[in-house]
């Protein structure tokens, strides 16, 4: 594996991490000084996308409708500066990185600094291709106003409505230090190290001015966003996300994702953005693995084996909830996950969700700590998202089996254009 | 994505995870009522690996030479158990769910149970392929004897005289909810699912034998056991693994790997096995990234965008310790890491190492919990493992950076023959 091409080790030249692209001396020299100085999107972004690679730029933020990726880092953050200068400056830093790593380029754009200065990429990522990274941002209703209702950056005006922390649902046992954030970053891609990357580089970007909250790491992804993917399983063992909705069904994506201009006038700014709902979501799972095939198929609605409904078919046979068995019940029982969450049950509404299996240690009697991470995209929140937790909390068998232990809403917005920078319409 | 070749939902047959093996049928009926029937090795391993499957059978356990997978879940448990025949049926059990699994097939073969009983599988990894999944089992010191001395299960005579805890090595910070153990489970796969299922069902397979006592992910392999692959980098943005033994050096492997049965007289049943190092290493992520490149390397010892040693070359020439600099001092510094690590200053002595990159989170203070998690095969620890902890400890430049959390020794028996299950010579 000697690489005689390799230059002498003190020449400083060539840290882009894909040598293919030939891409020393592009893009503008960022480093640790540089972050604060709002450098916006560096020239990185002027050649095409490398191989692996999602565009950044666009409507609508990367990492919603892109196809989910299996691995997932999230991370909230506090905003810990007052001056609303260095929040935009924090945005357009954070910009300018996550433009150049989801080409699979190295922060700074792979222009050496200094030898006696820190470098400005983290350096874990170096050598792996961009691994269909998307870095989307979000902000919490922490961000306009602060717990005394103070207007924290000149924004609380432009708030939108829905932008508040969701309500206590029953059986809910949220940690403070799992849940809220005023910041968010969901870093998705195929390579978990690529993912960890780019929220370590992105928190150290954000030191003096945000502070890491909370994070999660995903290895699984347990929904399809995409009719190209196959459904994935969760750790109860069950096929999830048969019925989310895809990037495919362009109008129903409309209609369920984005926000339109009428639908808040106070926050025109996040047309064509969306709401990120969060829930960690723990599973029962030692108790879950002692019950009965019979009864795991019933609190769920679907067989195990196909993800089929008990009404009948195949996976993607729409379910019949009056259908009854030979003992006069229905098959799809009455507290069943799939009923309960199903359109039909839920006025129409859909969401699309892109959420991610977990597993965090053990506690100290030797249970597993893991579940679920959700991450939903809703356009209105208050009518796609809190009706339907409220009645699953309380009607859903399943819920014997789950424990929410986290929770945040995020206002995500609409997708950055070439020289802009992520949420700039509401700084305007 | 519809299936019309599925069976209906209610017909039970074929939950193999790859329906191309046509494998319904075969295996034993090993249910959760079997598993504490030492069922030994199923039938499942009559037929020949699927694709993307290591061998599970063998003269040395998989995982230890085996080209280095990419995701880690390890799992260390206490014995519960006061039986010897109890602890004989977990490792037939455990045997037999591996074998399996190895192969990509359910706990269980694939064979059904009556509905109204738990499922012999969790579930989660139906459908994926066996990802190069390995399984290695250890056991720890608490195995042969209890705190107090006491024999446990009558196996303490024939306790490997090098399996004891591990010294307390200088600026050591041990958590013992991170440390110890009777037993581990290294479980290596190309999918996390396919891993975190593995040991989530040999947690299961232990319900009232042995607890979970900790356990850790990994998601980026640190070294390479194989010419074939690439380096892979360490949180520290390096290179790590360079020098690393590799699975094609098969007189060095066997000098420095497997147990001879001439080592230890009084545990010969050890002989082809070997011990297992576990080290969990948080690094000082954000001090790091404040650190100047030119003095990361100097820690180090090699050039981060190459992996070259400061005394010149490509990343595969060996390191010159006595060449100097203008300046009068070694290229490659006297407290750097490569230089205290080297064979040629630890009386000329390797190991194996197959660690794995970790992120955990972060604290309160919004520092990430991260570093490496240490594996190391070696054939005596107290030649190749506790000396240089102990240099290293105390004079490597590095350790400002660095503190062990969680520390554990095992000794890790040899290879399963057909029908046998792993340590069957210590009980013999």
């Amino acid at each position: 594996m000697s690489d005689p091409a390799a230059p002498p080790p003190h020449d400083r030249r060539g840290l882009s991490r894909r040598r293919l692209l030939g891409y020393a001396g592009a893009g503008a020299a960022v480093g640790a000084a540089g972050f604060a100085g709002g450098m916006g999107t560096a020239r990185a972004t002027d050649t095409p996308p490398a191989a692996g690679a999602y565009a950044f730029h666009g409507r609508h933020q990367a990492g919603i409708v892109s196809p989910a990726q299996d691995r997932l880092h999230f991370a909230a953050f506090d905003v810990t500066t007052t001056s609303r200068a260095e929040l935009v400056m924090l945005l357009k830093s954070w910009t300018a990185a996550a433009a150049a790593m989801s080409r699979g380029l190295p922060v700074g754009g792979g222009t050496p600094l200094p030898y006696d200065s820190p470098p400005a990429d983290t350096g874990e990522a170096l050598g792996l291709p961009p691994s269909r990274l998307t870095l989307t941002f979000g902000f919490g209703p922490g961000l306009f106003r602060d717990a005394n209702g103070h207007d924290r950056f000149g924004i609380d005006h432009r708030r939108p409505k829905a932008l508040r922390t969701l309500p206590h649902f029953p059986a809910d046992n949220l940690k403070p230090e799992r849940s809220g954030g005023d910041l968010c970053v969901q870093a998705c891609a195929d390579d978990p190290q690529v993912a960890v990357h780019a929220i370590r580089n992105l928190s150290r970007i954000a030191f003096g001015s945000a502070a890491l909250r909370w994070s999660q790491l995903g290895f699984g992804r347990t929904s399809s966003t995409s009719t190209s993917q196959a459904t994935p399983r969760n750790l109860f063992g069950f096929k999830d996300g048969t019925d989310n909705l895809k990037a495919e069904e362009g109008s129903a994506v409309d209609r369920f994702v984005w926000v339109a201009p009428e639908d808040d006038p106070a926050a025109r700014w996040l047309s064509d953005g969306s709401y990120l709902v969060a829930r960690r979501i723990n599973m029962a799972i030692e108790p879950w693995d002692r019950t009965a095939l019979s009864e795991q198929e019933r609190l769920i609605g679907r067989d195990r084996a196909h993800g089929a409904p008990l009404s009948g078919g195949s996976e993607h046979t729409a379910p019949s909830f009056s259908t009854r068995g030979s003992d006069g019940k229905p098959l799809m029982a009455m507290d069943s996950h799939v009923r309960l969450a199903h359109p039909s049950h839920n006025d129409g509404v859909r969401m699309l969700r892109r959420g991610y299996n977990f597993t965090d240690g053990n506690d100290e009697l030797g249970r597993l700590d893991a579940g679920l991470f959700f991450i939903a995209y809703v356009r209105d929140p208050d009518r796609q998202y809190i009706p339907m937790q409220t009645r699953l909390s309380q009607r859903d068998g399943l819920m014997e089996y789950l424990q929410h232990t986290g929770s945040a809403l995020f206002a995500v917005p609409p997708g950055v254009r070439r020289g802009g920078f992520v949420g700039e319409a509401l700084f305007a």
